[in-house]
């Protein structure tokens, strides 16, 4: 389904992360960056919560707003319970804890969106973060295991990203958002996560033209995230094949936070809640607000990958979100 | 913050459970019952996806309505990445994920109900379940450990949960709700979850009882869940000597699912995102349809529990988010 909207704009946002994120092409974009990835703190997952207040208290300084100005916080991450969220946002405003993997920052956005709109709030804030490390352990391998990763892998960014959200007019506007559904293509390999995701990413692209009577030329750019440099290509392959449709102004955002030449530990590209919220909230929504573009499909896609089910033999399946931003 | 609707019914419920559910005194509401924990799958796991999907069909079913009538599903679950739900709902209608714990099934109403009256769609479903044998593995140990439980600990219920919500009339409305906060209340004990999720009870309903200049009177049923035996004595307590508010017409999901007398494996109750929702969408819908009550207060609790960060020597956390339900 599609919502449009009228009446919900992008106030500010703030971007907190670890080392190897600003050394990437972006990272002059970022707030506040951190030189190692415990933040301070004695554990990789309190480092995770820490980015996640450090973003939160920046968009509050930024904003010049008090926590008792906060109506909404909807938040998710990828740890279990997501927990970096919930102990990030003790005692900040009503709450809403989701799940949609990477794709969360966009969930986040359209719920939002829908109270504003609705004219049920007045300010909320989409809020998401992953972690490399707490990530890594909990998906895949400690690092420390050395376990050698395979080129079609994706690396987990290390940041925590804020969107404000609200009904007061400024140069970016959200307008509008199609929700997304859970797709099963039959996928399994929980170290091409590319693959995985391009079947919602399709998905998602197609119920929003469909729906709005659109083609890709409406937008300065198609934003995918993070189906990395060879999920990107399965979707546009598969565009073009299938439905004829030539996708020329279309990036992903995993491809966009590191230089995956010089930073080849990537591999395919970035990955994580916090990968295209911090391409997004940053680097796009400068593009945005200097009106360098004007209107920008956003599509978060997120692989709903749970190990347990996928020892027991189950597929891995996944879900995009998307929403449309537009320079005022 | 509190909401309040003109325009969102409840159409319809459906429940489904495991032996033990249905050995309760609500058993004969449930529509259906599975006579072992594997549900004819083969691992437990698996076990609660079929609960899933049962409890979907039927609903569909019971309102004559196709997967495509429906515009949104709102789902959460206990497992880590919310495998349940989201394996459950594979091709039906778009779908949100959040995580609330055992507070899931009055999140996702508040989320559907804002969408309905915001008029972005007409008609979602909020689906929760969890499993006995799934969490306690995930969150304390496999019972096959034999590691005894304290007589404070609650009892995970087996099942699975659906509410119809729509813009088309019916004989239960949706009046109000008041969104939970993240309560720190210094709380650590994995095996006392009563304790730990009583002060977000009080908070809530406190700000409820303030947003809407109402008291306990005017409500037939104040209900929280699932707080337990132990649990709802701390929110009396507290509400009657430190605010003076006496709570006469108020009972709690987690003594109402099981016979505590007869069922004494359960110790101090019932727990889970679902067993509120078994005892809501079952015996108390009933109630409201046939006006036996008008007011009900149903505040679900979540403890927002992590092993991992307990093991780092973290509180658990807790949140409460409350819906106020009336008879047309």
């Amino acid at each position: 389904m599609t919502i449009y909207y009228n009446n919900v704009y992008i106030n500010n946002t703030s971007c907190v992360t670890g080392p190897y994120e600003k050394k990437g092409p972006l990272g002059n974009y970022f707030d506040k960056s951190y030189k190692d990835l415990y933040m301070g703190e004695k554990s990789f997952e309190k480092g995770e919560i820490k980015l996640v207040k450090d973003s939160l208290n920046i968009l509050l300084k930024k904003n010049k707003l008090d926590k008792d100005n906060i109506d909404l916080i909807v938040g998710g991450d990828l740890l279990n319970q997501i927990t970096a969220s919930t102990y990030g946002s003790v005692g900040i405003g009503d709450f809403i804890g989701i799940y949609g993997a990477c794709s969360s920052s966009v969930l986040g956005m359209i719920i939002i969106s829908n109270f504003i709109e609705g004219g049920f709030i007045n300010r909320g804030i989409s809020l998401v973060s992953s972690h490399n490390m707490t990530s890594e352990k909990q998906f895949r391998y400690p690092t420390e295991y050395g376990a050698p990763r395979p080129l079609s892998s994706t690396f987990t960014a290390t940041g925590a990203a804020c969107c404000l959200l609200s009904n007061k007019k400024s140069s970016v506007r959200v307008e509008s958002a199609t929700l997304g559904r859970i797709v099963d293509y039959n996928q399994n390999d929980p170290n091409d996560m590319g693959r995985v995701m391009a079947p919602s990413a399709i998905d998602t692209l197609l119920r929003h033209f469909k729906d709005t009577g659109r083609d890709p030329n409406y937008y300065d750019l198609i934003l995918t995230g993070d189906l990395g440099k060879y999920g990107i290509e399965i979707v546009k392959d598969y565009l073009d094949k299938e439905h004829n449709i030539m996708l020329s102004n279309y990036n992903d955002c995993g491809c966009l936070l590191y230089d995956l030449e010089k930073q080849k530990d990537v591999h395919a590209g970035g990955s994580g809640p916090v990968c295209s919220a911090l391409v997004v909230f940053s680097y796009i929504y400068n593009l945005l607000k200097k009106k360098k573009i004007k209107r920008v499909l956003f599509l978060a896609t997120g692989a709903l990958f749970s190990p347990l089910l996928l020892y027991q033999k189950e597929n891995i399946n996944s879900i995009c979100h998307a929403i449309s931003l537009e320079a005022v």
